[in-house]
């Protein structure tokens, strides 16, 4: 039988994450792959939240196994809410809902917005799980370039100049994945100007922000938010565990409503004993010096893989150098194909991901690809990044 | 700022399910409420899960709290595979994901197949939370209505003669939700043939059917599927925990592949603990003793408030004797709507859901309601059912 042609339109020309892919390839022991996006497990507080699940489930598992509410576990949405308080996030017409993973708040904005062939502003490169979100909605994807201080505003202007259907621009303005970089102040109200001229949304993906290791936060873009225009998204992926899948939203009352029936048709609500987990883990330690530690450990690993592209990769290689998050973004000269260069890097044991993957036409070759430094230890990352250097030092010559 | 005229199309004709918005009323205490749908906490493991939880994040914490990929931990994919090959599910051409709930893999196959306008037939009255996953995709729904031996497939052959796009067939034929019947094998037989006749596919939504409490167990669609036409989508909500939000769906690789895709973007993966908690628990404790234990209580309990209906409620109000399952459905003439009978239920501290939640046209009133039996204790539903009884009474008395 086939199957393809009876298959909606939208599951052509989406493919599964490419990182995924080579996630799986890199099962091998051997390999030192700079290709995740994973937070350092060392970093999980195994050992707390062992006790804690044994301490929920021994008193409160009627609970914490039976269905609960879609909006998410009330203890949890109230401590969320206050964290983000805190960073004057959350005016009178908005409210929070607990989602699972930032992931399913960016697919349950678009789902709420998105019109087949509407369109949605995105940054180039971006992330693939929000690429593969709007094209699952059989969206319109306009780009608009990664500076060192953010997106290219006057290209968004533009787009939303020269087109009428423009429901959602979607940024991380903060430690981008996959370029490292962060929006300026400036740039941020602009957009956010724009967003209420052109009467469009902004969905504001922000897992890493709170993993600055240098430099001064800047502030989010919904703190600024007067009107109801930007839908944040955040997560406890990358400060506690990505494995409970826990996430949250805070958007206009209006749009949230929409939300949370699409979540009810989804997943009915986010595991609560997941929920209550990270609540108990907050009520009996403090998240933020958890969150310190972190920073930390990635500033030291960051600081470690930088000074090691220093000395070993050649000159005509660019790459940023964050001030948080998890990434780093290398840059060639044009001529080169990042997938030609992983290829070889592969046979040789290191590994990460070609800039293809997060553009909006994958099958246009780049000559970018992204680097992660969470997860490896110092003498792992040396040792990659002399590979590396090696590889492209061999190209050059060539 | 005027939001829902920007918001998509999709919003609008989607309600929130009302069984939620029941459940939310109903927290006082002191009501009896047959209106949810939920399993009996007292099934729940809690104990032999709180050991479990321990153990997994003590000496396996970084797999537990990490992420991992889309189509689900792979143990857990074999033991739920194994399970399936005993009542003969799995061909060569299928293989087994596993989902945030047996929800997800309503919404992820609706997804796959439905594009604007295309037509999903269901069984009148159904599950809202199919209904609403349909309506989210603005596909347009046809019904067949429901008898003692399962739904009118003369209806289905004629919808699917007279419309061309249709593409999926929504059925729960084991104790159906809400009213509780199970499709007989030859209405099966019938259903797949014409699913292959004309060429369209079978969602097989079976949460309920290892809860038979009496009778014979009858062999699912799915098990006599040679073509790859069903996607068969079963959950460990009602055997285990519905908290842990986990189900799984057996269908052709051609399909589930999509499915994942869609999947990732939802929500990467289905929370990681939860899925090692259950297989866990799988291979420390027998789930098929466990699940012996639920049919017993639950059969219990539905001899004791058919006991009661056959007492109490009068005889103008027809109503299923189930054999398995969490649902009674009742009929009274069609003069009345449930609706108002609920309302003046509610009033006197009872409650249930009024049939309209599970028709393809909510505004309609209906005279048929569901009652649920499963969390009530013995004495709450007679209490319950007397009171029921009584201002059905009085309405015949008017």
């Amino acid at each position: 039988m086939e199957i393809n042609s009876l298959l909606a339109k939208r599951t052509q020309g989406i493919k599964g994450s490419a990182i995924r892919e080579i996630f799986k390839l890199l099962q091998q022991p051997d390999i030192i792959s700079f290709a995740g996006g994973l937070p350092a497990p060392e970093m999980f507080p195994s050992k707390e939240l062992s006790e804690i699940s044994k301490d929920i489930l021994e008193n409160n598992g009627d609970a914490a196994l039976q269905y609960n509410i879609t909006e998410g576990y009330g203890p949890l949405r109230d401590i969320v809410g206050k964290r983000m308080s805190k960073i004057n996030i959350g005016q009178d017409f908005d409210d929070i809902i607990i989602v699972s993973g930032a992931q399913q708040g960016i697919d349950l904005a678009a789902k709420a917005f998105i019109n087949e062939g509407d369109g949605v502003i995105c940054e180039q490169p971006t992330f693939i799980g929000g690429l593969n979100t709007f094209r699952s909605y059989n969206a319109r994807i306009f780009t608009a370039d990664i500076h060192e201080d953010g997106m290219n505003i006057e290209q968004v202007e533009n787009i939303l100049k020269s087109n009428s259907n423009i429901k959602l621009i979607y940024t991380i303005p903060t430690f981008q994945n996959p370029s490292g970089v962060t929006m300026s102040v400036d740039k941020r109200k602009r957009l956010l100007e724009l967003a209420n001229k052109y009467n469009v949304f902004i969905i504001e993906d922000n897992p890493y922000g709170e993993l600055r290791f240098k430099g001064e936060d800047i502030q989010t873009i919904k703190s600024t938010d007067r009107n109801g225009r930007v839908i944040y998204v955040g997560s406890f992926s990358k400060i506690l565990s990505p494995g409970l899948r826990i996430g949250w939203t805070v958007a206009h009352k209006s749009i949230l409503e929409k939300m949370v029936i699409f979540k009810q048709v989804q997943d009915v609500h986010t595991n609560i004993f997941a929920q209550m987990l990270a609540v108990e883990y907050m009520n009996r330690y403090s998240i933020d010096e958890h969150i310190e530690e972190a920073k930390a450990l990635y500033g030291k690993r960051c600081s470690r893989m930088l000074e090691s592209m220093d000395k070993y990769i050649p000159d005509m290689c660019k790459y940023t150098r964050p001030e948080g998050g998890l990434f780093i973004w290398c840059t060639l000269p044009e001529k080169y194909d990042s997938l030609d260069i992983m290829k070889q890097c592969v046979e040789n044991k290191v590994a990460f991901v070609p800039g293809n993957t997060f553009a909006s036409e994958q099958d246009k070759p780049s000559s970018s690809f992204r680097l992660n430094y969470s997860t490896m230890s110092d003498e792992k990352i040396i040792t990659g990044i002399k590979i590396l250097g090696n590889v492209l030092e061999q190209m050059v010559n060539v």
